[in-house]
């Protein structure tokens, strides 16, 4: 098992990287307030993964009570968000019930808003059983629910007291999951490490394999990253912004075929293309690295150009994002394999050409 | 115009006291990121003083937007709350806009936790407009909604930038609320002030008939009260529970009810009578300091005996409160009239006793 940890004062926490961690209640237990704990996960990941988590934790007293939800994206919504709260009242937690987030992205975003707004607060630790969410979307305290008019609209950062990244659970992980989790470990390579990414050139099919050596390094690498620039930047007025390399162009190809139809990493692939050949065409970086980080997404089995959305549609979606100021939108580009920087400049003309050429593609 | 100060670090904030401040809008300009705001407010307050703030901020160049509720507790809900959502949505409103709360203290919580949720926080300010939030919810960052199983349930510590307490909007406020926001003035003594309980005495009639020096004296002394015991314990680990004096009761009465029969204010008075009572018999206070508070809060032309609901019920109500832990209910309790502490050993005895004496008062 390796330790990392998130520096961010008060609010610091540990993550665990290492197999089999799902089971190990003892790394838990010190983080609990009192022995009692809400376990919120999805249908798919309960049948694998409650059992050794709930019973690890009952054989040591700790009371425990399950929230199974639906799995997919498109439940990431208020009625979901509800459902958690309903139980919760329910079950009578309290302010000293942990709340623990068992599954992916998704539902680490929907416990985590729970956690940050039941009763103002409770504590709250995640243990991510995604690629995507063991790289990414567990740490950095970022939780939210989607809007009919945009994702992640709707949130709160909130930090867990824990991550528990087990990477035995990646066995487990559908092919088109494990390539999903996979266009975030390429991000972190992109905007900040480019020795990473010539790494994941070199290993892509071993990943893929779920080499256990291969996945754990690209796991504690990625959370490495994440770490650096969370405890930088918790709420994202500076440097946190790079993590959203290719997500402003991603979240429009969500929103735009509505969510859950491509993954989120799927997503965020096609929009890394986009957002790299608009680097490209405003004279960041050449078109052999555009070439570079299309094929290594194609060898992770991602797609590398959005789906049959116009592109004055995807223009409009990309206004109403977080990341836009008053319908102006700002880009993180890339500067090279490794370095990526926001700009809040980017001409009209490349970027026309960057929707219609990906439309074309 | 008086200020004080809120000290909460790099969350620390002003509260600005005095007549006619609403228009003022030189106090607000400097806490806006950018010329925008979106004003949260009711359709009873909007007819009176909508028009002041708004021109006063557009006339200096900020775009302003507004977003007006029904008036009542019992829109403090979901769907209220997804009403100001879908308008700063549709209305493109972006993380730098400012959120304004203009009214009481359903207004303020709602708008505070869309604040706190939209788009993980956007910038907010408070314009208390009745007294009960000028004096209480306003101050100190507790922002939420009720849901059907307990009142503020789901919500969120976010603090303001500002608090704007413009007394001369009082003259306009309901006698009704004017003596539900009294029910907060008394707390404030009787938990933290013996003299200020005192001064209360003597000018109660004062008081009521919105004397301007008497309302703003007792306006700024439960500011201060309440801005010195937020900055002691922000997060209600410790004193700030203090603040909770009556509430226990009170919400369980607001709650057994239906939100908006009784206002807040009037739940918590008879609220204060039973947790007076429930000291006196766990031999804390005598007769004579129960009845003195019983008196004033007739003065004040508050309730002091709860409405027709079961003993049992209200205790079952009581053990889903917020504050109460795995059933086991905190009581605050009054040591004297200005001094109150927090009991998590009160014995079953005298609670039903105080719970029978008060249905059949």
């Amino acid at each position: 098992m390796q330790t990392l940890r998130v520096e961010l004062g008060e609010r610091a926490y540990a993550i665990h990287i290492g197999e089999r961690l799902l089971s190990r209640a003892e790394l838990i237990l010190p983080q609990l307030d009192l022995p009692r704990v809400a376990i919120v996960t999805n249908t798919t990941v309960a049948a694998l993964y409650l059992e050794p988590l709930a019973g690890a934790l009952g054989i040591r007293g700790v009371d425990v009570i399950s929230i199974v939800l639906e799995d997919g994206e498109r439940y990431k919504d208020w009625t979901t968000l509800n459902r958690i709260y309903d139980a919760l009242l329910e079950r009578r937690c309290d302010r000293k019930t942990t709340l623990i987030a068992l599954g992916g992205g998704v539902v680490g975003d929907l416990a985590g808003f729970a956690a940050a707004t039941f009763m103002r607060g409770i504590p709250f630790i995640q243990v991510p059983t995604t690629l995507l969410a063991q790289v990414d979307s567990s740490i950095g305290g970022k939780t939210g629910i989607n809007h009919p008019l945009g994702k992640n609209m709707i949130g709160a950062f909130y930090q867990p007291r824990l991550v528990l990244a087990d990477t035995a659970v990646l066995d487990t992980l559908p092919p088109r999951e494990l390539s999903a989790g996979m266009a975030e470990v390429i991000k972190h390579g992109l905007i900040r490490d480019g020795a990473f990414f010539a790494w994941l050139e070199q290993n892509m099919e071993k990943l893929l394999a779920c080499d256990r050596d291969a996945l754990a390094h690209a796991v504690h690498r990625c959370c490495e990253i994440k770490a650096a620039v969370v405890a930088e930047d918790e709420r994202e007025t500076g440097v946190r912004a790079l993590l959203n390399f290719g997500h402003t162009f991603g979240h429009a190809i969500e929103s735009g075929l509505g969510y859950g139809n491509w993954l989120h990493g799927e997503a965020v692939a096609a929009g890394m293309v986009m957002a790299a050949d608009l680097s490209r065409r405003t004279g960041l970086i050449a078109e052999a690295d555009v070439e570079r980080i299309i094929a290594l997404l194609k060898r992770a089995r991602l797609p590398t150009a959005p789906p049959d959305i116009a592109p004055e549609r995807l223009l409009e979606l990309m206004r109403v994002d977080k990341k836009a100021e008053r319908g102006k939108l700002h880009f993180v580009l890339l500067d090279a394999i490794g370095a990526a920087s926001v700009r809040a400049d980017v001409p009209a003309a490349p970027l026309q050409q960057a929707l219609a050429f990906s439309a074309a593609a």
